[in-house]
């Protein structure tokens, strides 16, 4: 019997992708579709690419109507997800993908983000140590952040194998898609063709907090962060480089091996072979997650470069790949493992 | 029990997009994998986006490698498809993404290739009248051109209604993928990105004689085609432009029901609902085909505007489709219909 | 001595366009500049590509602001052209970026705009036939629109050396800044990187009829234009294919020949060599005119395309072009013949 | 009286940018064009952005055509320079956009480029302490790589100052005219646009050393260099991202006082108003530096971002005004101090 699923927010990018993955996904019936000020509009007017869905009619996000679901994906602004997932119950299982859950500290939630914690779920990437096993059994899923998603799987096998100091340094370039649909001049066509520019730069950014909250988790201590996120010009994609000074001893070959350890078996997590990197354009659409990692020995650092599509593996496909996790469905089930090149 | 395909030209645009649409195809088994120049290399090196086949390595095109296939990809250059075909024998179904086989006048072939005729196979695009029929039964397919996928589709309603003079002016953006994967300057990232050229302009293409024969085919008379290829700053897609001088008494109402009539029931083709416009962004990845319709009342001319992703539904996607008929497969089976957008 | 200019609208994509130029200009003094809900803004924040006026301080526009200039430049939404214009009275050399002045005909006016006929005042594209001669003398310049800039040098020899017939077919792609600076959901990155659209299909662009207005001033006949402009993934550039049936007995030779012997000494047009065809990149930030012509003889068809900047030719430059013939000084003083490529 | 100059290596990108600042620059004549598989052809086939001096031939790059100029910009693959400046004598001034005599250092020059060193000319990045001052009286100069130019701008202030830690960690993307001309698969249009890839990682990119260099010869000590360059889809630009531990009692009013200072009169290089940050889009076809600094005060960190074109300032702006200073002319002489931009 299928799972029937409903998505709050579809008419979003994270929506929008979270549909496009379900359409293909063999156990899952779509359901409810919620907007906020769309409602009552057409999917088609709001997402072409989905004509399966062009007929469809947004209904407000209300709990009456996202009631009655197995699964329901809230892609909502912050601050929204903890009075809707009361209003549903224990048996539904819920997929957050805002930043509402994520967090555990909460005085490091209240810092950035101005508000109450809310609370914290299990957290949504199977791929870190233990994350695997806090999924199989639970209602609730936090959905990590895009750029946590790429830097923690950058560099959580060099903090779990005790081979990099606890200062990360990371760079990272995303698409156009991680800032969202509302319409802001920064983000127009016309200056985002052909420009590079950083945003919230000096830690300034909201995702710093989860990206060191995931590294102290492995490595077992404070770890710092120094995050620069920029605009790339480009709808789609992250690439993070993601570097620390490498602890005394560190050699190519075992740094190598301890990413290749770590990352065994994982299905979308794929550690290019030597001499070649990863690029954004190789997971466009895809849950797949590209990454490299070399020892500069003139610099005495481990660098990493990873590679995720900000919308799939970044959002929508790591919210169904936990949510295969928490129903007990193969965790690969329905998920992209190709990307749409070039 | 599952059908064998091989692909030959697995290194370029074509093939890696033939062999991303049979990885998600539930009846397909990807057998042997050609190259020329890149024999003997993984695939994962030219192909990135494909790590399910990455560790496949390219053997050379030889018919001895494609033998012991229940279907044959051809995506090789002009030229070499029809000694191919011939040795395989004609139990195998031969598809050909190259021009060979397209053209139905001998002599035609010979102006604009240069070379004696090789035949003629049935047509690979189903929505055509009577083409549906022709590939159910046949073991060659010849893959129609990217531009004349679009542009026919586009036109065929109004001239097999006798709703448009049959003088076609036809202006068609393309993404780049579309010319292919060699390294030419011209084609640089430097060259096109912010940048828009046109090329074969006045009758030069070679797609023009292939459109032509699609449009006089439903119209019953010769239609000429005035048809101008543009290059765009974008990997996929195809936007093309179209228009004709109506024929007396044609009204925007009467218009609309004929397209809808003709492509009702199509799986991929959708007629947008009035006062929306299709975007190649939409139908990127996917097989689908968006289109609209206007009449232009001050200058008395039709006007139908249709995107298409030059390699789903303009290269692989259609090959699969046929291929789908000519097995006896549900025609959509395993194809994209949703796009990957933003 | 120099010239003292001011820019209303100085904000906006055109604003910013003219004041780029006008800072290279070596005859003009930058004096005023305004916006509507910007005023109060330094312009370092709105227009970081300027530097040298980075500490200037928008004010509001108002006729006591625009006062006490040589040249004031409106770079306004329609509408708002006739008052300001008639509180700065005679002495004052008004350029028009807006539509308002450009239409002759009151009626079509009506139509298009929906409002009251303005008036008509010279029209700055010196290249048309007696265009050149009616600025040098006046005080009020409209300057015309992007599209009709390229689609009237493209075609504008072909009619009036009689060689095509009055029934025009344009398709043309341009940049997104023809779409202005301000923040709509379909201008997004996202939304035009990757992707072809088309726009006022089917004859609904305010520019049509300017278009028509201008051949039909050099045909001596109506000449009905069939117009398809389509949003392209580039932040400038207009590539215009324009086409017209050619009439009895044009050769590729004599059509060549009539496009030379028209825009013979023109400082900015270049017909290109035979076999070389214009690109958009190529002209990027210059006052240049690429343009190529061709015979189509299958088809009948004279097909002309022209690469112009929208914003520099298309706009500012042009703009600046016709002061430059009202104020007596030399047609090229000041503007860029070099575009920036790649 | 005109200086008179010639270009060797007049086909490719900065050859073309060259050309295009040459031909704005009120004091020079351009002589002589020398191309090398390209001699013989029109420049207006191969820099069709260059409309005046589209009819020049390229002639071979031999001394006998360099001979006679006042100033010869060289840019031409590694190698080549030594030999034919030698050829022209004492006399000429010669401007080597190549890599030849930028390192000082013997050893290292052939660790990383594996032939002997040719020896070092002053450095034309003016910017940095006694550079302008070296510059004024040579006839050599070594215009310094694009990556070098922005990341020393970049971080030099804080190591002159002494405020940061000798291990620097930069992040760079880059336009992809940076990696030249030549037509290479993975520069492929289709490769680049929505797509971002590193390269040279863990310290294998060859502009290390150089900007270690820099950055020493201000610090008074060695500093690491951990050097990421990625390739980004955008034609033009780099935006480097450059971090370094901040020294103990460094305070963020203290680091930007320090900057402010640094940079003091420097007639390219803008520091930005706090909370606005460079982009690429707004220093494209122009010589300006855009950058801005902060402290992160969690991470210990200065972070500074800076926003170059790499083939103005990056090249052939930086060429021009380091020629200025050597012939005494004003030293913005004739270079853009606007972006193109959007």
């Amino acid at each position: 019997m299928a799972v029937r699923a409903a998505v709050a927010g579809a008419s979003g990018y994270a929506g929008g992708e979270i549909l496009r993955l379900l359409l293909a996904h063999p156990e899952v019936e779509i359901g409810a579709l919620t907007g906020n000020s769309n409602a009552g509009e057409r999917l088609g007017a709001l997402q072409p690419h989905l004509p399966p869905l062009a007929d469809r009619v947004l209904e407000p996000t209300t709990t009456d109507v996202l009631a009655g679901h197995d699964v329901v994906f809230l892609a909502l602004p912050h601050g929204h997800s903890a009075a809707v997932a009361e209003a549903l119950g224990d048996g539904v299982l819920v997929v957050d993908c805002g930043a509402d859950f994520r967090l555990r500290d909460a005085a490091q939630w209240t810092r950035w983000y101005g508000t109450p914690h809310a609370g914290t779920w299990p957290y949504g990437l199977p791929e870190l140590p233990g994350a695997r096993e806090a999924l199989r059994t639970t209602r609730r899923i936090a959905v990590p952040g895009c750029y946590p998603t790429a830097v923690s799987l950058a560099l959580f096998p060099a903090y779990a194998a005790g081979l990099a100091e606890p200062e990360a340094v990371v760079v990272a370039a995303s698409g156009t898609s991680g800032a969202g649909k509302a319409a802001k001049p920064h983000l127009l066509g016309s200056e985002v063709m052909g420009s590079m520019s950083p945003y919230g730069v000096g830690g300034a950014h909201r995702h710093t907090p989860e990206i060191a909250q995931n590294l102290a988790a492995v490595a077992g201590e404070k770890v710092t962060v120094s995050f620069t996120p920029t605009l790339a010009p480009m709808p789609r994609g992250i690439l993070a480089t993601c570097t620390a000074r490498a602890r005394e001893g560190v050699t190519a070959a075992g740094l190598r091996e301890s990413y290749a350890k770590a990352l065994a078996g994982e299905p979308f997590v794929h550690l290019l072979p030597e001499g070649q990197w990863p690029s954004t354009g190789a997971v466009a659409g895809s849950n797949n997650v590209l990454l490299q990692v070399a020892l500069d020995e003139d610099a005495g650092r481990v660098v990493v470069v990873c590679a995720v599509d900000n919308l799939t593996k970044g959002t929508a496909g790591g919210a169904l790949q936990s949510m295969n996790i928490a129903l007990g469905l193969p965790e690969e089930l329905g998920l992209p493992t190709t990307g749409v090149a070039p």
